[in-house]
């Protein structure tokens, strides 16, 4: 990681991505909700050239657990959590395009967290941390964008919680983003979503280890956090993926003593069980639990009717161009109701707007999964620009 | 509760259904997958009266959490988890029928359970109670009827967990049940509610009062058992009725120092929070840990395909007559697509089967909800045969 300031990180975690630049944009930041932030730094990482009239910018903003590290560089050549859709004549072809992916404020991944050290305490801010919103997380790339001279953005793109951060960024900033693509997205937090994250914050916050926020970096909640992240997949996939995928079948590692349900036992039956285990335990060595308690607030809170008197008047600030609104029928945390609703808002604010339901199978995370369909809509859409 | 044996109940939990009857069904009940009670008692309540030639019988199997107390009694006048729909003049007519509802093996409602007295140690069962299979809970609802002479009964109905259990009641004792009504059920387990279920066990396990099973009873693993039903309830209702239901409404009790995630704190900002805590809290009051833990696992072991060469092969072992199969658009743990395989298995295997997908908005637990509906259904049934 190139970074000024790379001591204000915490780095006993696996938490940072080595490719990344961070830069401090901000030395006061002030955050919506109130309370300020002393420093701030922004992880980002960029692939292509800038053109000489700057209109060639592609920036992503990323879902609540992804990296900046996108894709695979020459600085780092380990593939990146779209690695199939960004890249050299890929459907966002860096050939063309330069590509700016900007990590999240509040993500511990390189920028300013709850893992970052407050410069007037010497110490972590862990639950210290001003309360974080999407539009504080919109705000923080937009300092960012002006500290590396960037007024105007051909493309921005953002799934999941990266399209509320787009969404707001587009309000807030609405002269400089000229095409949008939202992926499995939403104008605002809905109860199912917010009941599934608020059981996760809850599961963390019940974990001894957490605390109260202040756990050893060293022994981490990390109980709290491999069940959070197993409870927010059973609404990233299907139903009809996992009984595709899985069905009945057994766990090679079935090696439970069926008669007892001792804590000890960490051996699974089924299949599905075992697939979960595996991917919450590599999230739980990854990700910070104070962190994620705050993006995953922020995304319950968000709710573009507060920038106007309703959702489409807050909408109708923007000034797209032409937008890109994808949703996929088997999501259930950002339904594909919700993703025709802001393609219908978009469009009653003088947006040309195309929008696609995807019928793929794999739920809420498809964008991640069948990156040949996503890449042909996104390929599309950009060449029509 | 008129019990012979109600000294080897566990009384400390509100754990007991006052107005059940307890009784030994028998001295050495041998389980499916090996093991032995030395005693099992089942806990069950009849309505109406039974007629002289005992043709007039309706069994209700419950779902995973509830007691016998279907309906209320001049016994006890407490509403019954389905007082709309059982009761004199009502859909299942005790005016007409002699109904009776039996608590599940292994349920904290009355029958014997991990919370039980084993006569030979004298000490509760816990974790030393043998592994527990649905097909268990069929049997030891046969012996229950056999002990109080009912050989023929005229409708069979379970819902959920209850149409599991009737399911394996009509294979292995094919020539009691005349005719069934299956609600929201299965033949076998799927991934997504496997994982759910697995998710709840584990949060239950990983309670730290919860010492492998062995918690004082004056102090049981609340936590987990509450998270555990949180969970759960995230697949009993439907996403849009919360939508309907809840939107991004405030909670009352929304007291929250927003800034902390201090695990003091049990208020919540969004009304659909509060309504999960409450409905949980309710819930970790009355229903032991380890019970829950046994009947969860259960419901993942089941699969009607083990009592034959293939599921279709099992179910042609039924003998019923005339079957009624309702399934729930929005049901996600036991979807729709479950209950129409149900009716095209039992079509198959000589029986009249009538099918009805209901488009209520409650999910899977519509039965106990949108009760009229239900009724009608089932009252139209009922007076066709």
């Amino acid at each position: 990681m190139k970074t000024d300031s790379n001591k204000n990180i915490i780095q006993l975690f696996k938490h940072n991505n080595d490719s990344a630049t961070v830069t401090k944009v901000a030395d006061d930041f002030d955050l919506v909700r109130g309370g300020m932030l002393s420093e701030l730094n922004i992880a980002y990482e960029t692939w292509g050239s800038l053109n000489k009239d700057k209109s060639n910018v592609v920036v992503i903003f990323t879902g609540l657990s992804a990296s900046s590290h996108v894709a695979s560089s020459s600085v780092d050549q380990t593939p990146g959590w779209w690695e199939a859709v960004v890249g050299h004549d890929k459907a966002i072809n860096t050939k063309d395009h330069y590509v700016i992916c900007i990590n999240t404020l509040g993500s511990c991944f390189g920028s300013t967290s709850p893992v970052s050290i407050n410069k007037k305490t010497n110490e972590p801010y862990r639950l210290t941390f001003p309360e974080l919103t999407v539009e504080d997380m919109a705000n923080a790339s937009s300092l960012l964008l002006e500290k590396i001279g960037i007024d105007s953005i051909k493309v921005l793109i953002g799934p999941s919680l990266g399209g509320m951060k787009a969404l707001a960024f587009s309000i807030l900033h609405s002269t400089v983003v000229k095409n949008l693509i939202l992926i499995s997205s939403a104008t605002q937090a809905l109860p199912y979503a917010i009941a599934l994250r608020s059981l996760q914050r809850e599961v963390i916050r019940k974990d001894p280890l957490w605390n109260n926020g202040f756990y050893s970096y060293k022994k981490p909640p990390l109980n709290g956090v491999r069940i959070a992240r197993k409870i927010g997949m059973t609404s990233y996939r299907s139903a009809s993926e996992w009984t595709q995928r899985f069905g009945r079948k057994k766990s090679d590692d079935n090696k439970l003593n069926q008669n007892t349900f001792g804590i000890e036992n960490t051996s699974f039956e089924f299949e599905i069980e075992s697939y979960l285990e595996h991917q919450a335990v590599k999230f739980q060595d990854i990700f910070d639990a104070n962190c994620y308690l705050y993006l995953s607030r922020a995304m319950d809170w968000f709710d573009v009717a507060k920038h106007g008197e309703s959702t489409l008047d807050a909408i109708s600030k923007t000034k797209i161009d032409k937008a890109l609104v994808l949703g996929v029928t088997t999501d259930v945390l950002f339904p594909s109701q919700q993703q025709k609703e802001i393609a219908e808002l978009l469009s009653l604010s003088n947006t040309i707007v195309e929008y696609q339901e995807l019928d793929c199978i794999q739920g809420h995370d498809s964008f991640l999964v069948d990156t040949n369909r996503f890449s042909k809509e996104i390929e599309n859409f950009i060449k029509s620009l």
